[in-house]
């Protein structure tokens, strides 16, 4: 049986952006079912601004790994099996974030707050294995990726993944100053966007 | 490093029709939550009207709101970091959306009316700025965007947000006719697509 | 202002493919709330037969009326403001439809039936109305469409419409017939798509 | 009328992609609802585990019949009212899986297990007959599938079906067990695609 498939990833980023933009709504859901007081809206309101800065955060973390993901498919041309596995391990820990997001709205405790670090870590190890796995298998990534670029962008993609490795001991002394330490991950990643000067985008 | 992307924001705009369509498909959840009651089914639909009228209400503003982004990245032909971003601030005003309509389907109160014309008018905002900044920013919009198209397509971008200021004193006052003020949207920002005298949609 | 769009309608049915998939995904969720008694799996997977059928029927129709969409917009290589809006009401009336699924999910009562039988005349008139829109303004479709073409295809939307006719006086005799009567829709759709004898599809 | 169509398969795939996206993201809502007692969170998130586990597994499965669904559609480049027909009975199976998923992260009973079993097989079955009926209709395929490459696939496509079969007897006896011999259909439907040596992919 000759080779007669010439696919590139378009349609596995298409899947990958449809689970992402699920994700990334579905995160509202849980305000979405609060209770609102007719008698005191404002107050109510109040009493979810700790569920809105939650969804808030997991909305910047979630589309600030759809870029870095987004970024990495650019040099990918070919996807072979063990690419469309992991980056099913990918989705997979991506679909769970709004997991983490709902406890971690209903409170900030050590045990909620580690478990939304975890999968931060995962996604972050994943994305970074994926991209390694694409480039040291030549014929997966743009001809024009060279051995130093390939390294430069595994840093890239372990950036947001350092970003977030403080809030691990912070979660078991402070819980809620654990938890925004990981808006650290975007300036972070943005940074790690500025290596490439001539990038257009 | 040199410049190895050439990509145009088809994933991007992807990416926004699937928030779009998500966010504009979740509105229906509140109503099939709903308790109808087996014995005066007609009567639980009656009760129902306010919730019915008010997912129509989001369904047409969300719509719009489609419609215009459309439009601005159909002369938008690269992304930056920076526009990347601001989509993303963009597609979590609109993401958002599902909780003031929750909100405002329970109570008509002035607290509710507020929330939603807040967040209207956040969308309305940043999709200005979008758009404020890729025209200013000559490579990513079409060459054949002058200056003077773009600050057309400015006013265009704020012709919607225009229409719901009226409903923030309203709010105060008349919380009811503050919400269906927000349907002048719709005609003034259809108004705003005859601006384009030679445009075939 | 010159002309400066030259785009089809991808975007267009990009977005409305995201409303389908999703409105008949949602379709499943009132199912998985059920509560399921662990003593007595198996009966209360009777008791949730009705829902089970009932999610198959709209599940049947929507994707019914996804190839009847997808067969119109095959037609139309352009989309000006009125198509857009027309979709955009379209898609409204099929992203409703999850709530008179839940509804006579519930109970099979005159008035759910009426609710659902109504949802679903909206969809096939308002399929009419985009296609006789789209037809009448010659450079919205392939100039391959003739007049007959057109009035054919005209029919051709009408038909799951005229097929559920008939439900509406039944539901106020007998609320079940009425409900399996919309099956008819999917035997007069097929039929309608057999009137393309040199059609690959 | 003459044939006046010349689309290849890419709504349809655009469409499933979308429906499996969802599918897949949907199964993480029954985790999102769980209480979790603040007073307890480490012990609650072990209470969650079966529900955890169950929702990787069903995550793997469909992820993998993704694979699969994705593999049989690169080869089909026509798409006709019978393959659009069958698969959207293909998507209602998957749709339909999230059901089984709650009921069985709920209890492990043989009556759950078994309708889980039942699901996937349907989705193996029409994977099957979708496949066997785009083959036989030389048309709809690739001219470079030969008779031979379309057995191959049709054992292809058996691979992950006949991988489940031991859990069916299984479920009566231990159900357990039978749960998670499910994760047999990710390794033999991997050992399949090593049929294709020369495949990129």
């Amino acid at each position: 049986m000759t080779d007669i498939r010439h696919e590139g990833p378009e349609r596995v980023t298409a899947f990958s952006d449809g689970v992402f933009a699920i994700a990334i709504t579905l995160l509202v859901l849980p305000l979405t079912d609060a209770e609102i007081d007719p008698e005191r809206v404002g107050e109510s309101l109040q009493d979810l601004l700790p569920s809105i800065l939650t969804f808030a955060l997991s909305f910047a973390v979630i589309g600030r790994y759809w870029v870095v993901h987004h970024r990495l498919f650019e040099q990918i041309v070919r996807v072979d099996g063990g690419l469309l596995t992991l980056n099913l391990v990918y989705l997979f820990a991506i679909a769970f974030l709004p997991f983490p997001t709902s406890v971690l709205a209903d409170n900030g405790s050590t045990a909620g707050t580690l478990l939304y670090a975890l999968n931060l870590l995962a996604v972050g190890t994943i994305s970074m294995v994926l991209w390694w796995y694409a480039s040291t298998r030549g014929r997966l990534v743009r001809p024009e990726v060279t051995a130093r670029d390939a390294r430069v962008r595994l840093i890239h993609a372990a950036a947001p993944t350092v970003a977030l490795l403080p809030s691990i001991p912070l979660a078991f002394v402070a819980p809620d100053a654990a938890k925004w330490s990981w808006l650290l991950i975007v300036p972070v990643s943005v940074l790690g966007d500025r290596m490439y000067p001539d990038d257009p985008r």
